[in-house]
């Protein structure tokens, strides 16, 4: 497959060694420097490569012009990285690629930035994000499912606005809630920091992270985000109030025990087998994304092999 | 020295077993099978024991009651390990014990509960709260002291007020905080727990504790915790109102970063020497808990041998 990835930073520097030499490769950065390392490393580096699959990898904020340029290119099928998907698939059908862009988000990354940072191992394994909307073209959606299953990433086919919901639960959430624990701790000085012990720890770990991607985790997502964080702020305060009146937390309790039980007792998977030339084949991935399943491998004729919880 | 312990479960038979036999230790408690269990690990089992050091170690709901009986026998100092202070302080002054107590509670424990999950190792270099009021007698406070700093613990010194406001932010709050991203978390369905990775992991960890447990941590401190939480509750909701008017959480990105570096960048510490016979004794305790210092070792004569940031 001939394949272009613009941006060669810690993401798209990945892939593009994790694709180097079995696909026809071509990558891009708007940095001389990072240019010169992707060639260093063996990367044809060229502008605008004509490609089956166009990768856009630049930071989210670079996205939306990156896909109006693609408009007027020879990119059959396009899709991108980004860590939030609303406003890619709306900055996508602006540019009039909708039926041929493609959602995307790989599960993986570190702390560090970067080509140099960059290493093909970490996507051994991840979860990988590929919308699919009504309008999404399904052979394009195949195609990019291939492309990805065949790097050893599991696919989970979902939409956009329902990625950027759990995105803000099980990101945007936690991130922000370390860090007003980590403040609040602060607030209890030098004493609290020595009887800090495991479950404070714990709770403020992410809280490390650097503050401009907890930002752009928050910030990028903000409408997801704003719905979840209002609930459980209600929640917290049904716990606050209920203390204040001498009652208890003890419902909280109860059902935060039974979700993270949910969450680390492993579901026993099933294998399942979708056939993309189906008549309900957009029908049939929703549905597996639901579940929580994943797609794992595609076979030549547009069979997929699946696995999910059951 | 002659130590009774009453209450015989993890932290009490914990202790117990620690002090047998460099003490004179006799233990107690309510249950039948636990004081088999005690006398079958070589313990004297004894109802009302005379002793030098009396340490309550039964659960928080029956501390009062114990504390009551304690006031008309012959103890001279009573200690407790109950994980917040204010109201048994409250009890023991109610006993008329005021002078005779000092408020205790070791920062160590397991998910498990009873004797027979007791285990000295438990103990092990655990930071120890003990509390220093102005109506506190300092030879009690020292001679409590000796014996905790004997067993390999850090006394971290401070009053029953500071430890509950402490133990609400690094304790009940982190607990409170993971009940509720477990809960928003499950909200996602199995999607989410499919993309579910290192934050959302740590950040739910303690959502694991029996609920009870959780409970009991965030109940029995409802005032702190109450004091604490409204302060989160207003940061996060700032927070929120940001993102919907189209603004950024990157202040508190900012301030979580900074106070979780803090955290975790241990601090050098200097060795400090305090004198039990001075008359500032009780302002250079309060000092030294209030720095993030502990005393380490007491020796004979009354030289404490302390560490303080710095």
């Amino acid at each position: 497959m001939r394949v272009a990835v613009l941006g060669l930073g810690l993401v798209g520097g990945s892939i593009t060694r994790r694709l180097h030499p079995d696909h026809d490769v071509a990558g891009w950065d708007a940095d001389p420097e990072t240019r010169e390392l992707a060639a260093a490393a063996g990367i044809r580096v060229e502008e605008a490569p004509d490609a089956d699959v166009t990768i856009v990898a630049t930071p989210l904020a670079a996205s939306g012009d990156v896909l109006a340029r693609l408009s007027t290119a020879d990119c059959p099928i396009v899709t991108d990285v980004g860590s939030v998907k609303v406003p890619v698939l709306a900055a996508a059908r602006a540019a009039g690629l909708a039926g041929r862009y493609v959602g995307g988000h790989p599960m993986a990354g570190t702390e560090h930035a970067g080509f140099a940072a960059s290493d093909p191992a970490m996507l051994a394994g991840a979860a990988w994000v590929l919308c699919v909307e009504q309008d999404t073209d399904l052979t394009a959606w195949t195609t990019v499912a291939a492309l990805v299953t065949g790097m050893g990433c599991r696919v989970v086919p979902t939409d956009a606005r329902t990625h950027d919901d759990a995105q803000a639960r099980i990101s945007g959430l936690p991130h922000l809630l370390a860090t007003a624990l980590a403040v609040a701790g602060g607030g209890g000085g030098p004493l609290a920091r020595t009887l800090a012990a495991g479950s404070f720890r714990d709770g403020t770990r992410v809280a490390g992270s650097r503050p401009e991607l907890i930002t752009g985790l928050c910030d990028g997502n903000r409408d997801a985000l704003d719905a979840v964080l209002t609930d459980t702020l209600s929640r917290l305060t049904d716990a606050r109030d209920a203390l204040r009146a001498g009652g208890t937390v003890r419902p909280l309790a109860e059902a935060g025990h039974r979700a993270r039980l949910a969450l680390t007792v492993p579901a026993a998977t099933v294998a399942v087998r979708l056939d993309a030339t189906a008549g309900t084949f957009r029908a049939d991935l929703a549905d597996l994304g639901a579940a929580g399943g994943t797609v794992d491998a595609v076979r030549p004729g547009g069979e997929l092999l699946c696995r999910r919880p059951g």
